[in-house]
């Protein structure tokens, strides 16, 4: 089964909006297992939008379009595909029921261009939308289907989840189970590399890789007839990716490596404190960006200038000038520093050259030292991480933080 | 002139990245005076490649194409577009030293599936890539032009910002000159329908809003022989547009709130401290994220924890008792605390309810108060930031790093 995307709108086609609504449906058509080749943008111009319509079906079983629904003279969306199904426009009661007590309800006064979005074409399978004026409705013939969607993400979304998701399972073989295994510091080549069998030979399930700045996530997709035997065929996969990857892997199925330390910290009862250098305060950032981190965190400090380590952190001065403020002693008393001053558990620092500049011959940009204080005493890292890029600056404080909060993880996961 | 817009990727197509690529190149093209009316998205697949790339040229002059042009087997839009042409790919020796320096300079090691990347097709104008190992090209014959990007956006966007818009300049009636006027605190409605005439009615320059999350850029663009007789035309908008919004207005052609902060305290030789809650680091982050940020900035705090406010800020258990930790008095001590702790000329502060835990029935989620401590004085706000959605608190975290930017702007503006 082929299906390809076709979204229909002016302001996506002049670059006003991005057009989320594509991926969002491209993703979800994936899931289901359905193939998906093409994806097109077309403005409401009714020529251009019956080629593509044509161009689509020649080449696919179902086109899924959003957009062009609306109550205005150039929605001509559902005119377009009632023509190229040969189906005149009729006015389906229903619809023209929920669009008057819609009007009526928001005490707006309802237009005559309105009555258009409750015409449909003859045979149509309304989608009703309980988030705007204009249904969807899903069209068959000849072993073709046009399904479409309203334009704006929050009608279209809930409309696939609900209505469409159902009526596309027919063509789907039975139902996708997942599992996501979260790694941190190994890169897509080397996990690629030492699971090679299981990517690429693997049909069912499925190991696939999705690497986001510093982070990769794989994820293991079963085909099975329930979500009991889709678990069962996971299984083996995720435990060989386990074994293969332990030291790296800190989450199964966490959002993000913040979400996985916050939950982990608050399940064990514990605190983290920060001590930023060259990260300025992202750690934090990310830290208190998940709900409820409050639970687990009480006090960061950002530490940019050497006087700042010394005084409120507790940095020996001989500490900074003999070793400089981006070493392995500073970064361990920098963690201990504010591991003391908040009273937390664990305490996490970063110290290091983001650049562009500040570099020098022995410490060059990039060059960053992370380290964590805890009750069963601490660990430091030397990281490399200039990859001598336009962007380099934000990838380095990027993965700075990264390492630190696998670090927390790493050492919560001991205590 | 139409052009059309042909991204290739099947990272794209499966939904796995957005397709901002399509959206910015959509909107400079419009600026540009280039028509578009269709944008397609294909995998890395040849002959699927091939059939849209014939599409698009029978119906459009210029197609502009981003991705395929890395190392690995599966990327051949060069390949693709060369054959569409009928030329023969030949080695570029220039690319081929640039490539090469790139990897003796990473100290990696350059497999040969490296070198496709150095190949062009024949008589192709080579678009060089400071952000990357894929350089782009055009290739023009028969009328029709092709022009081909990298696919990640941090390396096709300087692409078409460079040589890409220059190229595409004779297509285009005169030049185009550009200046943003970078407002804060003011929506998108209430700018458009104080400035509806500039922005509706005007056709030389022309007035154009592109709002990224709290902030709002007016784009004034002028099509003009010279670039002086540009910035002539421009000119008597941008006033009109200063008068209008004066208040707003925090910046000319910055690229950010932080950037601005940064650059203006540079300028004027002051530093900045951060005395953070609800933001839980973001300021500080925001900060140091620019090249420099060492010169304006030297400490931040993170107090989540009221005792962490007492005894690192300095607040008094008492203001926090009698007001509470989210109110006027606790944002004041906060920012004159975080001033004395750093000895900065500036120190800001935020407290508030991110939600969404934490609220009361006084205090509810978005409220949110930032001040800012200075040498002339204080000054605070009281915010209502909660839209009621599900992205609440990462906008609410985000809205109030932003005030606390913009208010340091205002302050050190009148210093």
């Amino acid at each position: 089964m082929i299906a390809e995307i076709l979204c229909v709108g002016t302001e996506i086609l002049l670059g006003d909006i991005v057009n989320t609504n594509a991926a969002y449906i491209a993703k979800e058509l994936a899931a289901l297992g359905i193939n998906v080749y093409h994806q097109t943008v077309v403005g409401d111009n009714p020529d251009r939008l019956k080629s593509c319509l044509e161009a689509a079906f020649s080449r696919s079983d179902i086109v899924v379009m959003t957009g062009g629904l609306g109550p205005t003279y150039d929605d001509l969306t559902k005119e377009t595909v009632g023509a190229y199904f040969g189906r005149n426009m009729i006015m389906d009661e229903n619809c023209l029921t929920t669009l008057k007590s819609f009007f009526t309800k928001t005490g707006r006064p309802m237009t005559d261009n309105n009555l258009k979005q409750a015409q449909m074409p003859e045979g149509a399978i309304v989608l009703h939308n309980p988030n705007g004026t204009a249904p969807g409705c899903v069209v068959e013939g000849n072993g073709k289907t046009a399904i479409l969607m309203p334009g704006p993400p929050r009608e279209m979304v809930p409309m696939f989840d609900g209505p469409v998701r159902e009526y596309l399972s027919q063509f789907s073989d039975g139902m996708l189970v997942s599992r996501n295994v979260n790694i941190f510091g190994a890169g897509e080549s080397m996990v690629e590399d030492r699971l090679k069998d299981l990517m690429v030979h693997s049909t069912n399930p499925t190991v696939a890789p999705y690497a986001k700045q510093s982070e990769l996530t794989l994820r293991v997709t079963a085909r099975a007839k329930t979500k009991e035997e889709g678990y069962r065929l996971i299984g083996p996969a995720v435990n060989r990716i386990m074994e293969e990857f332990g030291d790296n892997v800190y989450g199964l199925d966490a959002i993000s490596l913040q979400n996985a330390a916050v939950e982990l910290l608050a399940r064990k009862g514990l605190r983290v404190a920060t001590a930023e250098s060259c990260t300025g305060g992202l750690v934090s950032s990310r830290l208190t960006e998940i709900p409820g981190a409050s639970q687990v965190f009480d006090c960061g400090v950002c530490a940019y200038a050497d006087e700042i380590k010394i005084k409120v952190l507790g940095v020996s001065p001989e500490t900074i000038k003999n070793y400089g403020a981006v070493s392995r002693e500073t970064a361990l008393e920098m963690a201990k520093g504010v591991r003391k001053l908040s009273g937390a558990d664990i305490g996490v620092s970063t110290t290091g050259i983001a650049g562009p500049g500040g570099a020098s011959e022995d410490k060059p940009v990039g060059l960053v030292f992370v380290a964590v204080s805890g009750p069963d005493g601490e660990d430091v890292r030397e990281l490399r991480l200039s990859r001598g890029r336009g962007d380099d600056r934000e990838n380095i404080r990027y993965a700075s933080s990264s390492h630190a909060l696998n670090m927390v993880i790493r050492a919560v996961k001991k205590l």
